[in-house]
């Protein structure tokens, strides 16, 4: 997601921004758990922290950012409603959130999501127009459209307003650690256009400044950590797959890269059979349903990319959407695997 | 589970004993999350709340009874071990606890219990003899190998100290469903041999009289619903099948039904299809794991068999031990349904 995309609001984020949202959101998302298993702990060596925000509404932590940004709206914008980009978990976040105040949602979605993703966001009442990833640019899509349509650009990251509310899901995963008497060594962070990778380093760089955040990203698509190497922006060349649908963005979003450039302590990757590998693991440890580019986090540790002996690790399973037929699949062909 | 299983304890459950095992517990087992979805509660016109007891250690509440008995075994009994019968949680939670307590166990399996739990059992140190469930009694096996081995005998239930431990699950049930503001209307139980069920009725009774307790079982394996009509003890007939592999009991166990007559509001059903549509409920829209039988709670809300409108109803989740074959193939065939 580029900057053409977004009506940015230039002010800086803050903890205040964050705390306020999470007072706006109160009774509007859910406080998801944060999960322990004292077995995996032991098998690991390490305290291992999942804050499981797949369980979230609509399935993903989307939504606190984007209610977060509809709530400034005004009844005239309102009434013009809102446009976005995504491969799912925003469309649904943001479908939900405009329901839920009263505006409308029209979706520039990628012609191959999971048709899970593109049938729940309908279904959350939202207008969907699909386009093909390969071919054209989506920030061109959105941009015609909202000029024929007079729609408000709801970015999924770079919007100071959406990274506030991304970042009350690393407020709570700060303060249940806390409740859990657990000192976050590091938290790793699934990673596509790095919304709530820069809330959650920013959050701990506040108030838990010993804490290291990482960027996860899927092998071939580590635009963020080969720009925090080179130091500025880079791209992921076009034409790859990976399995992880929700984070295959194309370049770090120029305004959470200006964020995670300072405040990150570097990038972390997983090959698509890590995170098949960590699907089952979650499956089989946690008892929960993790879609593939929320896995990221947990293939991380288990492909020893950071090591957690000795020490505390939480994440984010940010989101759960991945259909029956797509997740058993991928479920059994971990089968070969480990 | 017939008496001539257990070395009974005549005592009483108390409120005390279920604190005490509680504070014991602590750090021995998960404290689970209490799982609730604005949008299931939307959509059913009441409030759900799930305790996530298939998340447990061992993947099912089983462990927290196995260790409260196990705890007061004496240094001769140690060295003897311990044997059970089992269809595979209480298995796996007894293999736990004597691992930890520094003893053995011996387990009595029918041959025909999903591969998955008869591997974890194997890989938590305990020894395995199987038997057909058709065939043989299972008190007869277990009774014989007694003889030979001088093992303890450790019942899934009708022992007070495993209801005092299974009874920690409820108290966590009701001190969660304080924090989130919640008055229990009614609390639903999936029901083999009618330990938890006991228990929370029990503890219900105590802390929350107000709060109705219901059994809930396999359509066929209803023992507990048609000996609560009878006022006795019935048995279901033998050679019937259902998925519920984890609740499918013959017979209420004389001390747990002795407190589940006087104590809870009634029994209600699941059919195959109803769990299987339970299971895709669960997936869905909790992004959980739950096994077959774990699931009828959810499922004898999704039939009707008890109206949630306008109430908050709270249920175990029980289990969560279902390899990834079965759990993708009734995954699967819930598509027909519902």
């Amino acid at each position: 997601m580029t900057t053409s995309l977004s009506d940015l609001d230039t002010g800086r984020i803050s903890v205040e921004a964050i705390r306020e949202a999470a007072n706006v959101l109160y009774g509007v998302v859910t406080r998801t758990p944060l999960l322990e298993n004292i077995d995996v702990n032991a098998r690991l060596g390490g305290r291992l922290l999942i804050k499981a925000e797949h369980a979230q509404r609509t399935g993903a932590f989307k939504i606190r950012g984007a209610y977060n940004r509809l709530r400034f709206m005004t009844l005239e914008e309102r009434r013009r409603g809102t446009i976005t980009y995504s491969s799912g978990n925003h469309a649904q976040g943001l479908a939900l959130a405009a329901q839920l105040l009263k505006t409308s949602a029209l979706i520039v979605m990628p012609a191959d999501v999971p048709p899970a993703k593109m049938e729940s966001t309908k279904a959350l009442g939202a207008r969907v127009i699909t386009f093909n990833r390969d071919d054209s640019d989506s920030n061109e899509v959105v941009s015609r459209l909202k000029e024929e349509t007079g729609r408000i650009i709801v970015p999924p990251s770079g919007d100071v307003r959406i990274l506030a509310g991304a970042g009350t899901a690393a407020l709570e995963l700060f303060q249940q650690s806390q409740d859990v008497d657990a000192t976050l060594d590091a938290v790793l962070v699934p990673c596509g256009g790095g919304g709530l990778t820069a809330a959650t380093a920013f959050l701990m760089h506040e108030l838990s400044p010993g804490t290291r955040v990482f960027a996860v990203e899927p092998e071939r698509f580590d635009d963020t950590r080969r720009s925090l190497e080179a130091g500025e922006r880079v791209s992921n060349p076009k034409g790859q797959k990976t399995i992880c649908d929700s984070i295959m963005t194309p370049t770090p979003n120029e305004h959470t890269f200006e964020i995670n450039r300072r405040l990150l302590a570097g990038g972390l990757t997983a090959s698509d059979d890590d995170v098949r590998i960590a699907m089952r693991f979650a499956y089989e440890r946690f008892k929960i349903v993790v879609e593939p580019g929320a896995a990221v986090g947990i293939a991380a540790i288990l492909n020893g990319q950071i090591d957690i002996t000795g020490k505390t690790i939480g994440l984010f399973t940010t989101g759960g959407n991945v259909d029956p037929h797509r997740y058993c699949q991928l479920l059994m062909s971990s089968d070969e695997l480990s």
